[in-house]
C-alpha cells in the first residue's frame, strides 16, 4: 500500500492539518502525570486545553465554515488526553457551538472569547431527574417585564443541573436550559446565558455549584451539579435565534411547535454525537497502536519451549485483535463520511440525526471492545495506568452515556427510519446483486458486493418485522403504541438500528474504495472491509441461516475465509498501525516503546523515564 | 420461592457463616473513601484486611479441613472491597496456601502468624519477562554447601519479580520461586521463604522493592517489583514437601520429573483460580444488586410523557440485564459445585485443574459483561466512583489476567480434555435425550434436557473437530504439533473450552435442581437455568443451524420463549436480588439506596451522607 495515501484516507480531513497537531503535542504539558491529586489532574487538563487554544488551530466559528476541523480536534484529544477532550467538547461544541448555533448579532462578541478561553462555558441541560426526559425539565426561566430580566430558578432537588463539565473549577458562563415562562405561559425550553463566576473567579450570588467528586475515570473533568436561586439575567441573555422576548415583553417564535423548538435549541447534541464519536475514534486508534505494538515485542513461549516468539504471532492474539482492527478502520471510514455529510448536509437533512447517532453508538461500543480486548491481551502490562487502557476505558463508558444513552439513541434511529420511509423521504436500501431481495444460497458470500447485500437483507428484514409487529400489536391487539415500543419490540428495534449502521458503514466503505486509484492501497482497504463484512455477517449467521438466505456450507466457507484473511492482514498490520495518524510521541506509553528498557529503572508507574 | 432456601443455595457454604460476615461489615472501617491518596487507599485496604483477620472467621489452615471457607471469604471481600480481597488472596491463598501446601514440620510455626498478620507474605512467581512462561524463569536459588544456605538472586531486568502484591507496604516475608542450583545442577523451580523486611519494617539488605505505581484500578493493592541481590537464606527456608536439600547438601525429590515438580510447587494457582472466581462471583452479585435496584427507582418517560415509569419496566432494561442475572446465577451454582469438588476431589483428581480454570474464565468474563451492562444501563449515575462499578470493572480486568490469562487457561483446558479422554480417565458427555448424538430438528428446544443435550452436542462436535484437525495437520501435513496448536486451531480450542464450561455448568445446575424439594424454589431455579441455557444456545444458533441439528423454526421459537421467560423473571427479580447474600449495608452505594435523597445535600461524590 501507499502509506501516505492510507494515512490520509484514515485522517479524513486536510492532511496539512496533521503536522500542526503533531507539533503541538511535543509540548511537555501533554506528558501525563499519575498519582496526583484530583485538583492537580483538573489543573493539568485545563493547561492542556489552554495549550490547544493558544495554538489557534481550532475555533468555535469553524462550525460556520469548516466543522470537520472541530471533529479533527476531538480525534486528536481523544488519542492523547480524554479528560482534556471532554473539557474541549463542552467548551467548543456544547457551549460554544450552542452560542454559535443560537446567536444573534448581540452575542457575536463571545466568539473570540470562547476561542481564547477568556469565556469558559458549561452546558446546563441535564437535570438529576430528567437525564432521560430533558423536555420535561423543571428549571424555570421566568420573564419579569418590569425589570426586563429573566429569573432563572431551580425549584427542586431533581432539577439540579447535573454532570455539568467545567463548572467546578473553570467556567465563568453557563448556558442554562429552562422552561420559559412569559406572562404566566410556559413557552417551552429555551437557552439562556448565565454568568456563574465573576472576574475574580468567585461564584456569582444565587448560584450554587456542588462538587460531584470522583468518577470511575476522566477525573481531569470537573463535573458539578448546579442550583440557581432566582438568578436574574438581562433579557438579552436569551439565545434568541429561534425564539425571543421582545422589548415589549412579548414572546415570539417562528417555530410554533414547542417540541420542535426544543430540538432546535438543543441541536448541539447532534454535532455532539459526532464529537463523542471523534473522541472515541481517536482513542480507538491509540489503543490498537498500543496493544499491537506491545504484542509485537512481548515474547511468549515458542516451539523450543523458550520465550522467543512475539505473542503477536499467535493466532489467539491475531484472531482477537485483527477483526477489531478491521472493524475500527471500516467505522473510521464511515465516521469520516458522516463528518463530511454534517459539513454539507444537502440531501441528507432528514437523516443527519440518524447518521450522527449511529456513528456514536457503533464507534463507542467498538471502542469499548477494542480497549477490553487489547487490555486483556496485553496482560498485566495493560493494567498499569501509564499504559493508558484505563483512561480509554473511562472515555468509552462516558461516551456510551454522554450526548444521549446509546441504547436510547438506537430507539431514536429506528423511529426516524420509520418516519423517513413512511414519508418517502428515504427508502429501504435496494439489494443490487439480487434485486428481488432474495439471496440464493451461495457457497461463497465473502465478496464485498454479497456482503453488502447480506447486510441490506438484514436491515430490510428487521425494518419489515418491526413495522409488521407494531401494526399487529397496535391495530389487532389494540395496544398503545408507546407500550408496544417500550415493552414488546425492544430487541427488533436494537437489531434494526445496528443493521442500518453496519450496512451504511459498508456502503460508505465501498464508496470510498471507488475513489482510490492506487491498486495496492485499494487492495489493503478491500481486505480490511471484507474482514469487517464477514465478521459482521457471521456474528448474525443464526439469522441468515434461519431465514434460509445462505447455506450452511457458505457459513463454514466464510469462517475459513475469515481465518485466512486475518493472516493476510497480520502481515501488513505493522505498516497499518504506523499509518493511523497516532501521535506516538504524545502517548507516553511504555509498552508502545521498549518496555524492557523502561523497566530497567524504578519508575513508580510514571512515564518520566520512558524511552519511547 | 422460599427466600431463605434460595439464599442458602446461592450461598454455597454453611448458612450460619453468613451472619458473621454481615456483622463484621458493620465496622466503619469498611466505609469506602474516595479521593484519598494512594498511601491512604493502601492503608485503608490493610486496615480492612486486619479487621477480617481479627474477626478470626477464616484461617489459612482451613485449606486442610474446610477450604470452602477460604472461598466464602473471597466472595464477601469481592462484594465489599476488591483491593482488600486481592491483598487477602495473596496472604491466604498464594502465600499462606503455599506455606500450607509445601510445608513440613519446621514451617508450621508460620500458620498462626499468617492468620494474625504478624507474618504478611507475598508470592514471587511471575517475572517481568516470564509472566507467560514461568517455568523458564531466570531467578536462581543456588545452594552454598559451605554455609548451608541458599543464595537467591535476580540476574537480569527481565527476571525481576513483577506485580508482587503486598510487597511495597506491608509484607515481611516472600515466597520466592527460583531455579534451584545444587552442586552446579539445575534441579528446576522450587519455593523458598525469604524475609524481606525486618521487625521495624526496614527492607532487608540485598532486597530491592520497586513501587509499581498507579493502575487502572485496585489501587489499594500495593504492587511492587522485587530484585534479590545474592540474598542468603538458611537451608531450612526451602519449602520442602516435594523436594529438599539434606544436611549433607544432597538434593532429593520423589517427583523425578522437573515439569511435574513445577506444577506441584505452584499448585496454589489451582485454588487461586477458584479464589479469583470467588472474588468475581461476589462482585457480580453486588453489581447486579446495584444495577437492578437503581433501575427499580430511576424514573423514565411513561405513556403520558411524564417521568413516571421506573426504567426497570422497559424491555430494553430487562433484556439487557436479566439474561446476565440468569447466567450469573447458573455460574454461581456451578461455582459452588466446583468449590465442593475442590474440597473433596475424590474421583475428579484428573479434572480438578480444568474445573478450576473454566470456573475462573467463565465467571470473570461474565462479571465483566455484568459490570459493563449495569454501568451502561445506569447511565451517568453508574459513572460516579461511589456507585462502585469502576471498582468492580478493575477487579474484572485483574481477574482476567491474574492466576493465569483466561485465554491461555482455555488452551490448558482443551489440552487436558484431550489428555484425559485419550487416556480414558474421562469420556465425552453422553447425550441422554438423543443417545445417538443426533438431535432431531425439534421445534421446541427450550426444555432443560434438550438444552443440556444441545450443549453436549457442541462440546462433542468441537472436541472431535479439534482432534481431527490436529491429526490431519500433524500427520498428513507434517506440521509440528506446537505450530498447529498455536497458529492454526485457536478458535476451535477456545470454542471447545467454552462449550465444555457451559455444558458442565448446566449439568451442575440440573444436578442441583434434583436436590430441591420445595416446588416454588425449584421452579424459580428452573426458570433461571432455562434462560441461561436458551441464551447460551441462541448465541451459537449459527453453529446449530449449520450443523442441521435444530430447525429454523426452533430457533425462532426459542427467541420467543426467551422473551417470555425474561418477563417472568422480571416479576420475581426484586425477591431474587434481595436474597443473593449481598451485604447491602456494606455497599455504601447511593444508587442502591434512595438516590434522590442522597442528592439533596452536597456530597463530594462520597458516601458519608448516604442514607442507605
Amino acid at each position: 500500500m501507499n502509506k501516505q495515501e492510507f494515512a490520509d484516507i484514515i485522517f479524513g480531513d486536510k492532511p496539512e492539518k496533521r503536522a500542526k497537531w503533531f507539533e503541538l503535542f511535543k509540548d511537555p504539558v501533554f506528558v501525563p502525570k499519575w498519582n496526583v491529586t484530583l485538583e492537580q489532574t483538573r489543573e493539568d487538563a485545563y493547561q492542556m486545553l489552554k495549550k490547544v487554544t493558544d495554538a489557534k488551530i481550532v475555533s468555535v466559528t469553524d462550525f460556520l465554515h469548516d466543522p470537520t476541523n472541530i471533529f479533527t480536534a476531538h480525534e486528536f484529544l481523544g488519542q492523547v488526553n480524554p479528560s482534556t477532550g471532554t473539557k474541549f467538547t463542552v467548551q467548543f461544541n456544547l457551549f460554544g457551538g450552542t452560542v454559535v448555533g443560537l446567536h444573534t448579532e448581540r452575542h457575536k462578541y463571545l466568539f473570540p472569547k470562547i476561542d481564547n478561553l477568556s469565556v469558559i462555558g458549561c452546558f446546563c441541560l441535564t437535570e438529576l431527574g430528567y437525564g432521560n426526559n430533558a423536555v420535561k425539565m423543571e428549571t424555570t426561566s421566568t420573564y419579569d417585564d418590569s425589570k426586563k430580566e429573566f429569573i432563572v430558578h431551580t425549584p427542586t432537588v431533581l432539577s439540579q443541573k447535573y454532570w455539568i463539565t467545567n463548572s467546578v473549577c473553570h467556567a465563568n458562563y453557563a448556558i442554562v436550559f429552562g422552561q420559559t415562562i412569559v406572562k404566566d405561559k410556559n413557552e417551552g425550553v429555551n437557552a439562556f446565558l448565565v454568568r456563574i463566576r465573576d472576574e475574580k473567579g468567585q461564584v456569582m450570588p444565587g448560584v450554587k455549584i456542588v462538587e460531584m467528586g470522583q468518577k470511575l475515570g476522566l477525573n481531569g473533568v470537573d463535573n458539578g451539579a448546579l442550583y440557581f436561586d432566582k438568578v436574574r439575567i438581562p433579557r438579552e441573555n436569551m439565545l434568541n435565534k429561534y425564539a425571543d422576548v421582545d422589548e415589549s415583553g412579548k414572546f415570539h417564535s417562528d417555530t410554533k411547535n414547542i417540541p420542535s423548538r426544543f430540538f432546535k435549541v438543543t441541536e448541539r447534541l447532534v454535532s455532539g454525537r459526532l464529537c463523542i464519536a471523534s473522541l472515541a475514534m481517536g482513542g480507538t486508534r491509540s489503543c490498537l497502536y498500543i496493544g499491537i505494538k506491545y504484542a509485537m515485542q512481548r515474547m511468549g513461549v515458542g516451539e523450543s519451549g523458550l520465550s522467543d516468539t512475539p505473542i503477536f504471532k499467535y493466532q489467539l492474539q491475531q484472531n482477537a485483535i485483527l477483526p477489531l482492527l478491521a472493524r475500527s478502520i471500516a467505522l473510521n471510514i464511515s465516521h469520516n463520511r458522516t463528518k463530511q455529510i454534517f459539513a454539507n448536509p444537502q440531501g441528507h437533512e432528514h437523516e443527519l440525526l440518524m447518521m450522527c447517532c449511529i456513528d456514536k453508538c457503533l464507534v463507542v461500543w467498538n471502542f469499548d471492545k477494542v480497549i477490553t480486548t487489547c487490555r486483556e491481551r496485553s496482560g498485566g502490562q495493560g493494567y498499569l495506568a501509564c499504559n493508558r487502557f484505563g483512561d480509554y476505558l473511562a472515555l468509552a463508558h462516558a461516551g456510551m452515556t454522554a450526548e444521549g444513552d446509546n441504547r436510547v439513541l438506537m430507539i431514536k434511529i429506528a423511529k426516524d427510519m420509520m418516519t423517513n420511509i413512511g414519508s418517502k423521504k428515504s427508502a429501504l436500501p435496494a439489494m443490487q446483486f439480487c434485486p428481488k431481495n432474495q439471496i440464493p444460497q451461495f457457497h461463497d458470500i465473502t465478496s464485498l458486493e454479497t456482503l453488502l447485500d447480506l447486510l441490506k437483507f438484514r436491515e430490510i428484514y428487521n425494518f419489515n418485522s418491526l413495522v409488521q409487529q407494531i401494526q399487529h400489536k397496535t391495530k389487532t391487539e389494540k395496544k398503545p403504541q408507546f407500550n408496544v415500543l417500550m415493552f414488546e419490540v425492544s430487541d427488533i428495534i436494537q437489531n434494526l438500528s445496528t443493521s442500518y449502521g453496519e450496512r451504511q458503514a459498508m456502503q460508505f466503505c465501498i464508496d470510498k474504495l471507488a475513489q482510490i486509484s492506487h491498486v495496492p492501497t485499494k487492495q489493503t482497504f478491500e481486505l480490511i472491509f471484507r474482514i469487517y463484512g464477514i465478521d459482521s455477517v457471521l456474528r448474525e449467521s443464526g439469522f441468515y441461516l434461519s431465514e434460509g438466505v445462505v447455506s450452511a456450507q457458505a457459513v463454514k466457507n466464510a469462517h475459513g475465509s475469515l481465518i485466512k484473511l486475518i493472516k493476510d492482514l497480520a502481515v501488513i498490520t505493522p505498516d497499518i498501525i504506523e499509518n493511523m495518524n497516532v501521535p506516538v510521541h504524545a502517548l507516553h506509553t511504555p509498552i508502545a516503546g521498549d518496555y524492557v528498557k523502561y523497566n530497567e529503572e524504578p519508575y513508580f508507574g510514571e512515564v518520566v523515564n520512558a524511552k519511547l
